[in-house]
């Protein structure tokens, strides 16, 4: 079973990152850390005649390395309760790889997968963060991904995620 | 009541542009189309010795704008169940005004705002866009923004929201 | 298109009943008042060796008129954050009909149905009431039922439903 | 620090009393089962020139309990995605107690009060029970109750629940 993380922290050695590393430590599965990634916004050309126009940047090998994994652990700080801006823009460019005629597989590559979210809020994350929850659990539907759940953290200042005993343990058994 | 729209589509003239006319026309209010500027994703260095960097684009130009209004419209198509990746980044980066030293008037500013939401998108939006309208009335919450309501619209291809009469209809009372 | 309409108010002639009215006129459809009917608590006798004993009221009754009917309303004031103590009486004895040997063809027969939710209530409900929208979409979704749409009012006092407009508005174009 | 179960299994035994035993174990605290309570559903007669009527049941003796405690634990078996009948009875009253001329402390006790919720569903209920959480957290809002956390457990078929390793270990760090 190989684990993938996707790291959608802007900050190093964060609260969101220490969470998921009781779940998957870092000498455990790929870590790949979007904020030294350059992945551009998407600019819906769905409905342009020509389609999307070719974009240079670190996408498409996020792609790769996603689908040659079994489990993906999408690991994010709430910011402004949903996911980071990393993330999102990550995601996004999901709309364009499934235009895209060199990946006609990845719907059905991604149905095979297993997913799993750690989350860290500030502001009463255990209730402010359902709705993120429910977005992934959306965004796996859409895939037909397995969504095997998730852990939501407390804290804010550096370090503070030390204290949310019962999200460590969470985390620790996140994933079976 | 001076209205300001700001516009997440990444798109010109598509579905979620032409319902949130419905509610702001395009002679009234200001209408900002986020995809027309440079904003940068955040780096969060709240914690960091020396605070945020000082970033070189159009994010402070859209805050001194956004609160010489009274009325804030956000009006984002929905990608992956929640908001563009454009406005998740324009909003990411209000944790940045919060520890500028020149906007220390920026959340009792927005205090006095009243916020409305419009968005579309196109797998069954009114249940899957609801997260997604929970988020924005905790951002309202935080600001302590009055949230004066929503309108979802269905459409993905170009001019289908001319068929979600009852989302246009809405649109058209949402703010009184 | 035979309308079957549940109310789940417990006050003659609220505001929960008028809204409803809006879509489904009193001449139209057939209107079932839950509180003039007696219904008894489910006890979860599922795993019971004898299963589900016979309980006499009037549950069968509803659940015959419901089936024969095309599109289902379920009207509900909103107490609590929810739905009302009568409407979820009602609904939680669905389980006892799941393990009956006569309702063998229940489950079936649901999934032909074309559901709609109308809900008041005094605080916030365009917000506060979405957790409850989402539990009818999940109980649409296990009976494979289409969730046709739904409206929130937002009333109190007797006679207040009469200012939301929009509201009443949705409510006469709820059903297509 | 007393605390007070309100238990709203239909069955004796069951996975959610189970779960709930972890977190308060059977000699510690006061546990009460709403099944063995006479508790009326509540008829809205808030705008009655009379007011409510005066009802013989139990649940002036369970308000009573409830007020003398200073943590409150609601244990429900998810039916159909939300409370169990009896609790949603239970807590439907409240408005009844609210308007109840002896009871006029009722808001100001209660907002001393810390809130801790268990419930155990079997369709996918780290999910579907989320809205369930929202609303017992706005209940919470309601009354200025604190809203300590909550456990989800999976099960459906007695005894299930001991498969849910992750809920018993957070069942038994619930409450510190």
């Amino acid at each position: 079973m190989k684990i993938i993380v996707f790291h959608g922290s802007t900050r190093v050695n964060g609260n969101t990152e220490y969470l998921t590393y009781q779940a998957v430590p870092k000498e455990k599965g790929t870590h790949i850390y979007l904020r030294d990634y350059n992945v551009r916004p998407i600019i819906d050309q769905r409905h342009d005649e020509t389609g999307f126009a070719v974009i240079k940047d670190d996408l498409k090998g996020l792609i790769d390395q996603m689908l040659s994994h079994d489990v993906i652990v999408f690991s994010t700080p709430i910011y402004w309760y949903s996911m980071s801006g990393p993330m999102k823009i990550f995601i996004d460019r999901w709309s364009q790889i499934l235009r895209d005629s060199s990946y006609t597989h990845f719907r059905e590559e991604l149905s095979k997968k297993k997913v799993y979210l750690v989350a860290v809020g500030g502001d009463t994350p255990t209730i402010k963060g359902l709705p993120l929850v429910q977005q992934f659990n959306y965004i796996c539907q859409f895939y037909n991904m397995a969504f095997g759940g998730y852990v939501i953290g407390k804290a804010s200042k550096p370090g503070e995620i030390m204290n949310d005993k019962a999200a460590l343990k969470q985390a620790a058994m996140l994933i079976r």
